[in-house]
């Protein structure tokens, strides 16, 4: 299956395809120099199975954790890159979670002005969130994805038979995020949710979510407006990210329980608890709270949220930070 | 006078004119937070006077040196603005010359994925050079400009005023790059080289250079083709200046020499001798070479370079590396 992203000149496509990893060469033009960059926790045959794709190949695995997005890793690659001689005509390549695309994609967005990417995301968040949307970035400080560039990758392939090596707790985290775009823009996805998703619904769901995120990347490709719905859960789930050890995942799954309507909460409670998705969470609320202030998206007074009344259906809507506290005390306990 | 660059939804709007800078919140939006990113090198007059004009303004003066443009120097950059609250919605502006635009349109580039950047160069060479273009950059290591951005401004002041307090060695390596373009397109403009360019004269001449630039880039936004043009004298040029102390501009006028025909080299010594602009260089030609094929756009073999054989009129041609030693030769003794 392929989703086209319509993107003017920085179109590309999306190849959703079971086995499509182990025959990369065949949709990527990998006879040239290829900084591949993975992290740790990727099985090191899939690297392998690339590499032996590539003309040329310059390997970095990345260690895990957010610390390690940042300008020193990113010099790093670069430095890597000039090393081994790459040209204007050569390219990255991202294998592994959002934080590799996001480090990986920046540093092709970068290289010489600009260098082609190829994103490989081998986890469900990355594969449902981080394969459309062109955000490459890294962090500053303990302050996250400050500094990047939108930066469209050349093709995306996701294989689905890599998911099967991942824990079930990151499975159902990634979800979440499939779960968010089902309830801002698609009621059947969301209906599918509550009847139940196995393994072999997953490349379905993935799918189905990545058209919704479609819908609104092309719409608004530097994320001036519309796109902002694609925050919802984010707000309040930045806020407990960085206080919980929660993953991202679980962290929206909350924030979105702690934005939506009653009603839809009575429809959502039930889901969350058939992915293992966590419904409240042991924290300080008021760290919480400052936390979420202390984010990108709540510097300078304003704050923008996004709310869901229905299945389907949201609204941008401007708050007060401080109304907030009310919405994070149902969840955070 | 205003010259417009008409790039789509990047087009923005060179504003000539004597005097502006002292009126800067006339033309540019500076009601907001404002990064003014200068050099040491700058009159503390200039930056005060923009200070004056914005409503919140973090100040940054750059050392001065290559070395300075660095990953070190952008991430200080933009920890000043996470800590002063900058959001979206806020700008950079760069007073200085091509070092701090490059810099400083980099960091507006990278903070928060972009944020609008107004560029107010002060020497002649980058009012003439990086005010068109929008490629900002930082060094790695020794090799220059290795990973930035294609990022417009908004805006562009060009205050021919400032140029009265700069050193005439200056004013002249800054005129090179003008001379480069008369070479490459403009025969008009090179006769009036010969006729001889006083101080009344640099904004008409800065204007017809800018006019140049701007419809080679108009048609080749991203440097894939025509523009390279705009590379004439670069190639030994760049050589040149990592071996010796030489200007940039005075090392651009060494590589035009090396790279015309015989005719326009009986033209154009006599120009750079009334610029005092060095027409040869002791230096250890083996090492400009080694230089120049460090440099990266001799990285990876393939070498192209362009000619000029009548004034006004160049050709782009593939070459292999090694016939360049006897064009460095001739200017290198």
């Amino acid at each position: 299956m392929v989703i086209s992203m319509d993107l003017g000149p920085d179109s590309y496509d999306i190849v959703l395809e079971r086995g499509v990893l182990r025959r990369a060469g065949e949709t990527l033009d990998l006879n040239r120099k290829v900084m591949l960059v993975t992290d740790a926790g990727v099985p090191p045959a899939y690297a392998d199975a690339i590499e032996a794709q590539c003309a040329s190949c310059t390997r970095r695995a990345v260690a895990p954790g957010e610390a390690r997005k940042s300008f020193a890793e990113l010099e790093a690659i670069l430095t890597e890159m000039l090393q081994a001689g790459f040209t204007r005509g050569d390219c990255v390549v991202a294998l592994g979670g959002g934080m590799v695309g996001d480090l990986a994609g920046f540093a092709a967005s970068c290289y010489m002005r600009g260098v082609d990417f190829y994103n490989l995301p081998t986890t469900v968040l990355s594969q449902v969130d981080s394969s459309i949307g062109g955000k490459t970035a890294v962090n500053l400080g303990d302050i996250k994805n400050i500094a990047g560039a939108f930066y469209q990758p050349k093709k995306v392939l996701i294989d689905a038979d890599v998911l099967q090596t991942l824990p079930a707790r990151q499975v159902s985290a990634g979800l979440a995020e499939a779960l968010k775009s089902s309830l801002i823009r698609d009621a059947a996805l969301f209906e599918r949710f509550e009847r139940g998703v196995s393994a072999d619904d997953m490349e379905d769901v993935i799918a189905a979510s990545l058209r919704i995120k479609k819908d609104v990347v092309e719409q608004d490709e530097k994320e001036r407006g519309l796109r902002r719905i694609l925050n919802f859960g984010h707000t309040i789930g930045h806020g407990i990210e960085a206080v919980t050890g929660l993953y991202h995942g679980e962290c929206v799954a909350l924030g979105m329980l702690a934005m939506c309507s009653d009603a839809v909460r009575g429809r959502l409670l039930p889901v969350l608890e058939s992915l293992r998705l966590p419904t409240s969470v042991h924290a300080d609320a008021e760290r919480v709270y400052e936390a979420m202030l202390h984010d990108k998206k709540a510097v300078g007074g304003s704050l923008t949220v996004v709310r869901v009344e229905t299945p389907g259906d949201c609204a941008l809507e401007p708050v007060a930070p401080e109304s907030l506290r009310e919405k994070i005390a149902q969840v955070v306990k």
